[in-house]
């Protein structure tokens, strides 16, 4: 039996909890995860302080498989994601001499000054693995199943294709959708019923609400594919029946 | 000197964390708290697992004034946020009369049946209150600190309306703006000492990336308008110092 693979997300910034900066990497993430097989089972969204930070991965790291970390990763006096999580894992924060060479090389051939800033950018804790950034080069790190990357998504997304194919994965979730044109106060009864009969799949009910009306995705997920197809035919029978009845 | 009130979020809901629903709430209740004067300080996501729901309850309704959650109150099997709830709060979730009273009576007006799914949604903690939901009857509840509201985006804000002028609201933290042509990298090192000089305030630095460019946004909040101007006259004469320099 193919093992299941589970992650966390953390999203890190002051500016996702006054909502002056709306998410997008939690929709990306959990699209990915879902892609390729890794069930992301928990999101914390914290402000910038240090404390929040190592509690919120010191509680993940150790449950999940995987955590992957969004923001706090740029060269100003705010951004402290790498202090955090070297805390967390109990070990020194510090300039990564390869990060260094790297980006002094850049910038020079950039004209551009490395300033102090920059070079915080430079800094992880000691043990992290690169992980690199092709849009604006300083790159993210990995420190035990602690995937760190940036806020700004473009970056984040050019960050996570880079961390993909070093992750392991697990039976994909495989999953299928019926739409119902009725409501969930309609179908409610009868659904139930067809999860009692299919335990090994897990139905999923979305209402929509559009026009004074609602109506209904319901979604069959299982990592099998006999149960999924199993639970989705008496659930397009049951559907099927309400359509006739009306 | 005004008293600082905190709030955290729950979003409920394995279709957030599949990536199949892009969650559009978290960013509303941020910008609403940010509006009347409260601190969002974490948000969770959390899976349609009892045991989850139930942990993220008790963990943020003991740290924060309030606890706001979407999610999970709908009529079908996979809708145990109200079960959950109770559970934390070890009361027994039963139906409620007067929401079965009104429920009864619309859908009796409509012409349509008060199915066992639709009873579903009367049931709430004991001792909870309704949160008015004018959009498709079935309430929210408010138990304790913590106030149970729909995940459909129209219905959760519309309930939010209801509920904001429930609440307390603390000292408005103030914030403003100020446009910056140049990256982090540039600025970091003088922006982190304008931070030390004005520790009343939080300054905030917020990338964006376009076109290969980098610029940035230099936020500074303080519940002090004396201390909120003077920071942003020192963020304003270094950007312009900048400006003059390039």
């Amino acid at each position: 039996m193919t093992e299941i693979v589970t992650a966390a997300m953390i999203v890190i910034g002051d500016e996702i909890l006054s909502g002056r900066t709306k998410d997008r990497n939690i929709g990306h993430l959990a699209d990915i995860m879902t892609a390729i097989g890794i069930d992301l089972k928990e999101v914390r969204v914290v402000p910038d302080e240090e404390d929040e930070i190592v509690a919120a991965i010191n509680a993940l790291r150790s449950r999940y498989t995987y955590v992957f970390t969004t923001g706090g990763i740029g060269p100003t006096h705010d951004d402290i994601t790498a202090d955090s999580v070297a805390k967390a894992f109990n070990v020194p924060c510090e300039y990564d001499p390869q990060a260094l060479d790297m980006m002094r090389a850049s910038y020079a051939a950039r004209g551009l000054e490395f300033t102090e800033a920059r070079m915080r950018m430079a800094r992880m804790p000691r043990g992290s693995d690169h992980i690199a950034n092709p849009v604006s080069l300083a790159p993210g790190f990995r420190i035990g199943n602690v995937h760190v990357m940036a806020g700004v998504p473009s970056i984040f997304q050019a960050m996570l294709d880079n961390v993909v194919p070093t992750l392991k994965t697990g039976a994909k979730l495989l999953s299928v959708t019926v739409h119902c044109p009725f409501g969930e106060g309609t179908i409610g009864g009868p659904l139930g019923e067809i999860q009692k009969r299919h335990p090994d799949t897990i139905i999923g009910s979305y209402p929509q609400y559009r026009d004074g009306t609602f109506s209904t995705e319901l979604v069959v997920r299982s990592r099998s594919v006999a149960a999924l197809e199993a639970a989705r035919s008496d659930v397009e029978t049951m559907v099927a029946g309400f359509v006739k009845v009306s």
